[in-house]
């Protein structure tokens, strides 16, 4: 079993699919290109993910900041998210969707699965998809809610987000060591792991590292 | 002038300077002896900032979980963290204390810097030192706050911390790849470099190839 190649396996994943323009660039395309040259490797890193028993997975598909992009790039990577969720359909997973459905550039096809879980088939992993998130958004919605009580509690039970659970590893691709913005809440205690390749050129030892890497670091959850 | 070594210098440093305890066991000292040792490569770091122009600092000191650990460890880097205000005292810096000051484990003699920044010298930095911090407790000071008005609009306004700027890049000791509930908020777009050396074995050339990293990173601000 691929499991047993690891000591210790992330119970949630955050991935950060970065450099799709880039990699577009330096093979001559178009940077909106890139975005449709994204999808099959998270189908790759899924099944994968499968393998070695991952529970929970989240994908960040674009912010609200990411659509002042040119209208085509936003087509572009709009259009590669609603794709992913119709291939992920036909797989086994349980599906939540979160960020600002009441805007434009938020596409209809994923309304029926913002903010409740959706289950495909056998349900063998919860996938989160970030779509048209926003930190501040997801922030702020802990401050729009109008459950007093519980907003004194707990902040993280407030958010807009807070049906995702605690990350244990961040993946980002594409060279850049920094967040963005992903999930700041539930990222406080991650693990960050950065590969320099460029997301469409993704592949399993890129995955692999990541994994050795963080079976080596201790969990003290800031004590 | 060192300045001229570099083509652009971040205003805003975050500093974890992790690997006391770890830096004491590898040399033969008890665990709660690394932090004492951790005071000076806080001051040597001040210098090349003050050189380079930079313009704010944080200091990650102790944050409230920390203080689960053994009387012995608390009552030593509660004392380290003192010592080195009274030290910056007689420097050159406008220092901020953001903490939460309603426990006894906080230290009585950095009482009158919380909450309002103090000046000391010619003023040359600004200073931000997290004593007793929680990232919980300082975003949770939004929905404390009986300003409604300014919630609902902006919730960095809001924060414990809102007086700490956006943070460029945080450089952590200690080999760590975790932001360890350091400052949420302002932390989302920052870019993350990691030394492996522990904090007491701080020099000047870790520094410099953290500036030297940053300065090939964009600047997109989640764009």
């Amino acid at each position: 079993m691929e499991k047993n190649l690891f000591t210790r396996i992330p119970n949630h994943i955050g991935i950060i699919p970065d450099g799709n323009r880039r990699w577009a660039e330096s093979n001559n395309y178009e940077k909106q290109q890139g975005y449709e040259h994204g999808i099959m490797p998270g189908f790759e890193l899924y099944e994968l993910m499968l393998q070695l028993g991952v529970k929970e997975a989240t994908f960040y598909g674009f912010t609200m900041d990411n659509t002042k992009r040119t209208s085509v790039q936003t087509k572009a990577f709009v259009k590669a998210c609603v794709d992913a969720v119709e291939i992920l359909a036909n797989r086994d997973a349980n599906l939540l969707v979160i960020g600002n459905e009441n805007s434009t550039v938020f596409p209809k096809q994923l309304i029926k699965y913002v903010n409740k879980r959706v289950h495909f088939g056998h349900g063998l992993i919860n996938i989160n998809f970030l779509v048209n998130y926003d930190w501040q958004w997801d922030l702020n919605h802990a401050y729009r809610s109008n459950n007093e009580e519980q907003k004194k509690i707990d902040l993280y039970a407030s958010i807009a987000s807070c049906d995702i659970s605690r990350v244990d590893l961040i993946i980002r691709w594409g060279g850049r060591r920094r967040l963005s913005g992903f999930l700041p809440i539930q990222s406080v205690y991650s693990d960050f792991y950065v590969v320099e390749d460029y997301w469409p050129d993704f592949n399993k030892d890129q995955f692999y590292e990541a994994l050795r890497w963080y079976q080596t670091s201790d969990v003290t959850l800031g004590g």
